[in-house]
């Protein structure tokens, strides 16, 4: 499934090749270590399988096809999530068969290619939060003689997209269901704010508001004999509150799968970190320069991760800390001199969704050893 | 001179194609003025050329091959500088001919590629600021039968690469005279952190110790007998500072030609912005939701666009104000509720460097048509 590395070329293209070392891949990259990837990827599996609702995998985190297609396969994901036409359009195209845009689609031209992709055998999604929204994608539906279906973004607190109650959810679904080519799918109910609250007891109260808001606006479809196929929402650091709730049948979670130091500060009830998901993703950087006394340079700068949500932490080794990122470096405070020019060490980002989309490659590694690399299939589409 | 546009497919691949109305392209997606790029082209060949000093211009900032080779041609600069191997091969494969890498390379894997560019026609030249990295950038040379050039990095007060003082200098020039296949180029002597110091005064005082730092280093060189072809730095910040320091002869600007909101923050000492450089690249985005009073939606979030240094500005619009940026979605504050959906406005953003590195594609506009689209020839070669 991967695609042909031959003609790519190495330390120019690409990171690594299969069966090189760990040492000789070529920095900065992304690496994943597969036995913390699998363990992620089965431990949601079985979480999410405990409260017999459907996982969505989220692809905007990894934006990689081939990622998407083991959280399908061995995930038991019903289907993936993505926020923009362009990567729907990219997922479609390998052949992914149950796609939601969990994002509003506007713009005319981007519309119009958003209804051609059923012709690519794929299930598509999107959300509206807005009557005439629904006219137009109505509209390029029956253009192309196909099929969207289209949920109702409820703002449940997120304070960002979606209508702000249920009797907006209920003239919008009412709209969906009389436009032509269209199919009322449910609602997407997305409390973004929740997932980076670190506290379980400001989390439990955001959700509660919002399982709260969601049941209300099912409740109200309901009345009117209006069913929800889906009831969406949930991520890394909110799905056992949606999980546990009665009311979303439908999760969608991504960062579970990679993890961040940000996702590392959640916690449960218990003051842990929310079911002991691995860093299983990082950034391998050489050390570039040790001029001066305490500190060392990196090849790792602003341009191989985003510190829009905190600098890296520096995988196991507790004695380095991130002290400064520009564009090509990193400064480490390294108080013992400890490393030497060429030493790799491995940063976890501090925020994995706006990292992966820096690179075209995963690299993934066991044992020491490079075992496969996933192409970012969607990198660039942010359309 | 552009790519083949028709390889490519329209809010896919692309976000516009010539011809098209700015309202047209496809969101979000990196916009140049280009009475703005031109105007900011010729103000930094005219301001350089009153010093009687050479422009090597920062490719980092751009990571274009049409857009350097229009700072050669119409810009009357000597050549390019850029920051990785990778990006140096990128540049070399266009064709430009004067390429040097402002940074050490250090991996044996991409000092044997940097190695071989000479072979491609362009004179290469790169930074060190250790021995050992001399002696592998010798070994390489003598490998592929080239010559690289080489020059000191000196650490002139950013306390991030480069070797502490004149006799370090003296140290590694010697060295570099000796190694087979090198040319010793001069010293690399750049100022980073005086780049943001906003107030004249504090930036001044970093400049006034730096070139101190430099010239002490240059002196030595010369009491040795050992000429400095290049002695270079400076910055958009600061580059007024090094032109008239008698010590520099080769400066290294870059942000000058775009402009980013942090840059319009940098006052000279009348209080006014450094000499009249203007915004030429905006993030052209789309509102894609108006569901909350006061604030609006729009399709630019964390992967379109860097907020390392601050938040974008809006531009012309100062009754509209950055509020938060997640992955795909950026809050702006609109108290008078003037956005509509699918309304497009330009964001300045606060650092170009780190954004242009997530953009494909420039689309060059004047006049409210897009005139050219210029690619990215090096974004993701970061190795």
């Amino acid at each position: 499934m991967t695609s042909d590395l031959s003609q790519y070329t190495l330390g120019y293209d690409i990171p690594a090749l299969p069966g090189m070392k760990l040492d000789d891949v070529q920095t900065p990259a992304l690496i994943v270590d597969l036995d913390a990837f699998d363990h992620n990827l089965l431990k949601m599996r079985d979480e999410i399988a405990k409260y017999g609702v459907r996982h969505r995998a989220h692809c905007k985190m990894h934006k990689s096809a081939e990622v998407a297609k083991l959280q399908i396969e061995r995930g038991n994901a019903c289907g993936v999530c993505c926020q923009k036409a362009s990567e729907a359009e990219a997922l479609a195209r390998t052949g992914l068969a149950d796609i939601m845009v969990s994002n509003e689609v506007c713009d005319p031209y981007k519309i119009d290619r958003l209804a051609q992709l059923p012709k690519l055998g794929a299930r598509i999604l999107v959300c509206t939060d807005n009557l005439a929204n629904i006219a137009d994608l109505s509209q390029a539906a029956v253009k192309h003689a196909t099929q969207l279906e289209v949920l109702v973004e409820l703002d449940c607190g997120g304070a960002r997209c979606g209508v702000a109650d249920s009797a907006a959810v209920l003239e919008l679904a009412t709209a969906i269901i009389a436009a032509a080519n269209l199919r009322f799918a449910g609602i997407q109910s997305y409390q973004g704010a929740a997932q980076h609250a670190y506290d379980y007891a400001d989390r439990k109260a955001l959700l509660d508001t919002a399982i709260t808001i969601t049941k209300d606006a099912v409740d109200l479809l309901e009345s009117k004999e209006i069913h929800c196929d889906i009831v969406g929402g949930a991520g890394t650091g909110s799905y056992p509150f949606e999980a546990a709730s009665g009311v979303f049948n439908e999760l969608q979670c991504g960062s579970y799968l990679f993890m961040d130091a940000d996702y590392r500060k959640v916690k449960d009830k218990d003051g842990k970190h929310l079911p002991a998901f691995e860093h299983a993703l990082f950034l391998l950087t050489s050390i570039m320069s040790t001029d001066i006394d305490g500190q060392a340079v990196c090849d790792a700068g602003l341009k191989a991760h985003s510190i829009d949500s905190g600098l890296p932490t520096v995988f196991e080794r507790p004695d380095l800390q991130s002290l400064d990122y520009s564009d090509e470096h990193g400064v480490l405070k390294d108080p013992q001199n400890s490393l030497k020019i060429n030493d790799k060490i491995k940063l976890v980002p501090g925020h994995c969704d706006p990292t992966c989309n820096l690179h075209d490659w995963y690299v993934g590694v066991r044992d020491g050893v490079v075992e496969t690399l996933w192409q970012v299939t969607a990198r660039g589409k942010f359309y």
